[in-house]
């Protein structure tokens, strides 16, 4: 047991080289007349989705991006939902349009995100995009961010084309994707999930486990290896506090993880606005 | 060693029922004046790939259904390639409409696949639908036909929800999106392919493996073990015969297996005619 942690990978040195060369692009696009525009719709009156969004548009200042917030109420009808992406698709100034989950209760968020253009996806989660990833495309893609920046930490940590890696969760928005983008590197994948029989024999030949579940802490030392190089997507709160699913009781035991919070997170957020200025180039614009 | 292989699952039954299913429906079509018309686009002056449209032919004719064949050459242009399917896509006589692959060398197979719209795509091979797997929503999708063929088979043998299960190849048309179907059926899903380092490794612990690699009986005993279930999508040939994946000689010792000829590939085939009847029902005709 020592004090620091040197298997702990924090994501704030690519953070920050990050958000500098987005702020050099922003500011070449800001020459040529373009001024970087994304939407964020808030189709809740839940104060952490409220949040989500303010944290965006903080970002968003940092990075001179200019943002449209538009906000529908947990009272809102579906059509008001729709008739709200529909015009930011239609409208030339607005670069990306993305929507802040979850979505208030009786409203059916997947039917709305359909509505966002491909070229506008930041966050894609459309067909459309991950039909593209399916077909071995990524270069045509928008690729989903919290998959990217899976990515991009598991690369600090070492080589994973060809590696053999596991993804525990197959959700639409982070397993399913990533478990895709990995085969696209050449990797022997395993997904596993909630219906899983035992999930620490399904991941222990793997050199890199990605893990994006939401349950606090359960990826403990018991279903690991002294070889797992952990991966953290999970996003959960524990007594209020945010929490990942890699139990930090475990964080001599693996090889390397990354923390949550300071992981996988601040990257994604940052991802964002990446995936905005490549919606502006696939648009044509630059 | 037995004369005749227990172990051995052929495609008949499923191929014969379906086809009396797939029948019935057409002429209750044809009763309320439908004519469910597929188009095959052949793009190649390669013998096999006409062989593979004329046998398409035959198979609708004893279905009832009508087949556009249009077909190009070797010296074709991609503009005349694309023309056609644009063609096709618009005309509302035609349902289905299909590539037959490989197209000649210098035609663009996956652009051309583009511009068949989602609800026409009875192959279920554009992003459109493989997307709509991907988000787990097979409901609103065509699916792919081959996946179709080996979920289908897998059934017969065992419990395919929940299993835990392996799939050799990750190719567009059959190993990733069979993965994808196969996690919507909560399946714990390990994906390998020619960059695995050690497959047999890799697919020890599953109870079905699926394979999609085309080379000539790779699969063999040495990689399998006595509780696996194959199903083999591989299609390839040795000395002119058609030949699978799975090595024959294996038969007595895996728990199960689909041959080939005789497996997935016949009712991949009547599948096809199955999603086209799935096109015309999400084209509001029936």
């Amino acid at each position: 047991m020592t004090a620091s942690h040197p298997q702990q990978l924090r994501s704030d040195f690519l953070v920050s080289s990050l958000t500098g060369s987005i702020q050099n692009r922003v500011a070449e696009l800001a020459a040529s007349g373009i001024s970087p525009r994304l939407a964020v719709v808030v189709a809740s009156d839940d104060p952490a989705v409220t949040s989500y969004a303010d944290s965006k548009r903080r970002k968003a200042k940092q990075l001179g991006v200019e943002v449209t917030l538009v906000t529908l109420h947990d009272t809102s009808s579906q059509a008001a939902f729709e008739r709200a992406i529909i015009d930011l698709a239609k409208d030339p100034a607005t670069h990306g349009i993305m929507i802040e989950l979850p979505v208030a209760k009786g409203l059916d968020a997947s039917k709305a995100l359909e509505l966002i253009p491909a070229n506008k996806d930041v966050d894609g989660l459309t067909a459309a995009n991950l039909g593209l990833l399916a077909q071995g495309h990524e270069d045509q893609a928008i690729c989903p961010a919290t998959p990217r920046s899976c990515i991009l930490l598991a690369e600090q940590m070492a080589e994973v084309v060809g590696a053999t890696v596991a993804v525990v969760g197959r959700g639409a928005t982070v397993g399913k994707p990533l478990s895709t983008m990995l085969l696209n590197r050449h990797a022997t994948v395993t997904v596993c999930h909630s219906k899983t029989p035992d999930v620490g024999a399904a991941i222990a030949a793997s050199d890199f486990v990605f893990t994006a579940v939401g349950k606090p802490h359960f990826l403990n030392q018991a279903m690991l290896q002294p070889h797992h190089r952990v991966i953290d997507a999970g996003i959960s709160y524990i007594d209020g506090k945010l929490a990942g699913d890699f139990d930090p009781a475990a964080a001599n035991f693996v090889r390397a993880y990354t923390p949550v919070p300071g992981g996988v997170g601040p990257l994604t957020s940052i991802l964002i606005f990446d995936n905005l200025l490549r919606c502006i180039a696939i648009q044509g614009h630059a």
